[in-house]
């Protein structure tokens, strides 16, 4: 089985011998992280797989090697995440950086950040500096206060700084390369930590993820507190509308309007690119392309929402309708739910729910001269995740179980065919110890000498046979057994 | 028995047979309602009721006859509500309507909604349309994304609905007939179930109702959303006050001030007109006088309090200080809280401190262009809600016993009834117990073979009875018995 | 030991006696209090100090005299609050109404209380007045509606209250000696035990405190309803900026600027005279040194960060910079985590973050026309309070044991002895039980007759030591010798 040797002789034995040399991997495990994920699980997982093909043909073969390549790059990059472990520091710190850069949009994937950094860097290098510098000082605040490791390393701690960093130097009026607005972005992005934590405490109790709520509350803090009338820091001047904006159909530009599509993925990270915005379109289809296509799919409903809600068409050409759309959407449709099509229609109406939300929570944000940020995603995704309903069909995964969609479904359908199979074998169980009963009870009806105790006991067993349905008959069928020893 | 064998023949049989013909209301019971009420249960205690006097003569008959006719319309109309669960689906969801339409009081009875309804079209009929259109829709959405049936059926998830589209269509600036509307009415009270399931997860932990919060959310999502300078869907104008009114005390009108009682209680639909208000009130009264009661004290409390707070007289004569109050001491005043002197007491309080909150949310909502809603109500109410007492009298229901006023009472006086015959059962076999453990400890020391035996027990005993008053002694008298055998 | 002899015979004995006369002090130990402190616990502490030194000379005797007289007048003046159980229940509301006024900054002491009573009248007579009737009415309303009397007579009802009296008036654009002003002041008073039991009802989930929240809800309340432009009760205009304000750096005023630290801890009771801050940190210093600096370093804190963000010069001079830092500097640093330098270092971080936050939320709240009041301090010190980290020198108090800085340093030292002490004995257990393990395997090892049983013991016991570290090993051994028998 070359397939299976190869596995062994890569970077996945890395991984094992890099667990066992490293003593803290056990004990970030015992830790209760954001949303983390055992990383180990999904590559005995992976080794597994291949084992299926016992005598594997060239193409066979060809497409062995090839899964295993895709392996190493897609998804959350779990083998690279584990051979990083045993590296220097500063490198793992920047293995921390580039998933948090991509954590923005739930990918837990290193190279993914680092095209969002390509990306960023095309579209303002001074934006790109800022969330960098967020992103950095953020992990490195979570170290300092004591945060778990495996959450740190996940990039969990990172994509509120980066947020921080970039949408504090785009909304910033003191215009690029002002070297002053670091030091409000390197404290903002060391609060980062502090808030998740806090509010990890609060939302844990409803098993459900922070979001990007601490970018939300500090780049609003930062903005409301320093105004557009500032000496030090001014912020950009929103104001709430007062009159009523043209709308003449017939200028609607469809280029434009289709353009809007990758420029709202774009605009997760405040870029109004459309290049920068198919960057990050690359970036998500790399790692997940379930995330992919619901990110294109949110995009594309913010964009007819405003339209329904007759906006300004320049807004709509600023992907300023799809962001939040974007990132709802991938929430529900595939990451914190198991895809199946209920939740995909779930993560559509959610994504429509959210255009609706933003639009509101601009307007109300206008009057203090704030943007929307992604309040509406966060808001419209807690309310959509806090649903309880009847339909099986609908799981919520538990926050330690969440991963990338993918694994996600697998985690379901295992979970799903576990169930059935408990299910048959209790089912059997319940077969074979009614079974079993009955003839106990032939039996000993058959025996003379102990009358007097059968009837307490065909009549004990009778009464539990119509009462207790779902309990399990097998511990009673012995214990009758023993009564008449 | 006359009564009783009527009471067999009568609908209140066709509840039973319903029962064990449909599988599905076993299922519903299991499941955690908004905030549900096992209805079969009601219809149990009803059948008891009447079996007291053993030899009826003609008034009693006519008295026990009455008093069944009356259990048909009044209260919950449980035997209806069975008797429903074997017709069509179709009549069945006009059912669930009618309760949802008179479920914004707190009332869960069809007849007053169909009341409520008549009262409406009186009002307005395009208005009446709309808020058929949230009910049946919000009620609908229910069913789809897998909502308990039992809280379905009572209604539970249709007076948001109704709220929604009323509201929607009172401050639409577009006019009545727009039948546009009907789209973001539609999509807003498909959204109520949503927003209701996931308020409902939040609330449970402190076992709260979610109250009219759905609605609130949602209108002034879509008010804020669309705005007043919106091409679609424009909303009626709201500003701050930017200067004082005039306020003349020698205009004070009263026959208008008298009138803004009922007019308080029809704002709780959005109606100005006094008849539609009084007509509420007699959908009110037909279910539960204490609802009534207390709907009238809210709105006459909050005419004084606008009074009080120098409101401009004609927001007073419209209403406007009177439907939040009315809604909060309805929910104090036996709803949520047993009917006790000190709850109607609190309710008032309640009722004068949702003026109050009443006024400082109008001017806050009025920045942004949007009208209080009830938020007044759900913060007031929740807050009271909230409060922990060492006074037993103040006792919240759990909110799975929660019905209207008159059942909420006749359980507390049961529980109470209860709860004293258990303190004279425990004190009475502590009585047993001590006078028990005094004899087998005479017995023991009268034996002089085991006296070694008898000082460690002796000491226990009374070591065991300067601590443990609370536990029970009966256990450790037998143990005792056992020790010396 | 004379030291001794005087603590017995001086009023910490009636503490002992008064307990045994009332059983009421017993009932509210078992209650759950807002953030209640077993008083009586702190005197038998006290008793044990002076025992040390066996044969004191007459400076040891001079300085166990002062220490006694000391604890009588410091901390949380226990022995008097003891001594006043016995006393006439209007000397005792007396008492509880001066801890109410010190309790603001977290204070229980009576005597702070009265100075800071003086310091108020310092600055107005009638805001004083005000205050006092803010207080006595809500400890009042706190009896009324139940609330547990050990908390009360801490003052925990009364702090909300003062500051609603005091800031009421404050804020009142009607002038001083408008005494209609004093209806609304008692309702909002009598309001604040409901929002505060409301409120705790809330946070004790999290085991948080409800701080001055129930003051920060009611005062912005009838600040909001009423409004500037009122006919009843006018308030002062607050009004958002709308353009730049002048910032020339040469014309800061150091002398100013330093007497901003005691007006920033003035203006916590909304006291703008540099005098009355002096009176208020004088009763910090009788009752706790900790408490003391933390608050002077807060109100510098935020005098620098009013400077970092380009205030104007007047708010910083008017110390509205500083008092929100200065109560969360205090809470943080020593009163509910304990002390270490981890949680200095975070109180001071706290403080920078509750001055960015306050700025933040004056200009949101100026939206409305109102005051920031004290929700930054709430805020932020609910955030940092929310915060978990596996640092283990950063130790929250559960609330039930908050008491003043010092104390709970005592407690936190006392806790970490014992875990050591606890470790120690675990751990020589273990080594002793491992030891009794390896005996009784030699042992058995050495009988032939049993080999077959201990082939599967040996394999077993081995098997466990693998893997179950932290149990308890000592049960195992003994079940080994059992099976061997």
């Amino acid at each position: 089985m070359p397939g299976t040797q190869l596995t062994k002789g890569g970077p996945l034995d890395l991984c094992r011998t890099s667990t066992s040399q490293s003593p803290s991997t056990q004990n970030t495990k015992e830790l209760q992280p954001l949303m983390a994920n055992p990383v180990c699980e999904a590559t005995e997982q992976k080794k597994q797989q291949p084992q299926g093909p016992e005598r594997p043909n060239s193409h066979q073969k060809f497409k062995a090697k090839l899964m295993q390549w895709v392996s190493y790059v897609a998804g959350d990059m779990a083998p690279f995440g584990e051979w990083m472990k045993g590296q220097f520091i500063l490198l793992q710190i920047l293995d921390w950086v580039l998933r948090g850069a991509a954590q923005v949009m739930f990918v837990n994937n290193p190279l993914s950040g680092l095209i969002i950094f390509a990306g960023l860097i095309l579209q303002n290098r001074w934006w790109a500096l800022n969330g960098f510098v967020g992103t950095l000082f953020a992990t490195i605040s979570a170290l300092i206060i004591g945060q778990n490791r495996g959450a740190i390393a996940n990039g969990l701690y990172g994509y509120n700084g980066i947020l921080v960093g970039l949408l504090m130097a785009v909304f910033s009026n003191a215009g690029d390369w002002y070297w002053w607005l670091l030091l409000p972005n390197i404290f903002m992005s060391m609060a980062c930590p502090i808030v998740s934590s806090a509010l990890a405490s609060i939302n844990s109790r409803w098993d459900l993820p922070v979001f990007t709520l601490p970018f939300n509350i500090l780049v609003c803090l930062h903005m409301v507190a320093t105004g557009h009338y500032n000496h030090h820091f001014p912020q950009v001047l929103f104001q709430p509308r007062t009159s009523m904006h043209n709308l003449t159909w017939s200028e609607l530009d469809y280029p434009k309007l289709f353009r809007s599509i990758p420029v709202g993925i774009g605009q997760v990270y405040g870029c109004d690119n459309a290049w920068t915005g198919g960057i990050f379109m690359i970036a998500l289809f790399i790692s997940s392309p379930i995330t992919f296509a619901h990110a294109t799919i949110g995009s594309a409903v913010g964009m007819v929402s405003g339209l329904a809600l007759a906006a300004p068409f320049q807004n709509i050409y600023f992907g300023l309708w799809g962001y939040n759309c974007v990132l709802a959407c991938i929430a529900i449709g595939g990451m914190f739910y198991a895809l199946t099509w209920q939740t995909h229609l779930l993560a559509v109406a959610c994504a429509f729910f959210c255009a609706y939300l933003g639009s509101a929570i601009a307007n109300v944000m206008s009057t203090f001269g704030l943007p929307a940020c992604t309040w509406p995603f966060c808001l419209s995704a807690l309310t959509f995740l806090l649903i309880t309903t009847e339909i099986k069909n609908i799981y919520k995964l538990p926050l330690a179980k969440v991963n990338y969609p993918e694994k996600n479904l697998i985690y379901f359908w295992k979970m799903k065919k576990e169930e059935r199979i408990a299910k048959q074998m209790k089912e059997q169980e319940k077969d074979i110890a009614s079974q079993q009963m009955k003839e106990s009870i032939i039996m000993a009806a058959n025996e003379m000498k102990a009358h007097q105790l059968l009837d307490v006991c065909t009549v004990d067993v009778l009464k539990e046979e119509s009462t207790q349905n779902r309990s399990d008959r097998k511990s009673e069928a012995t214990e009758l057994d023993l009564t008449q020893l």
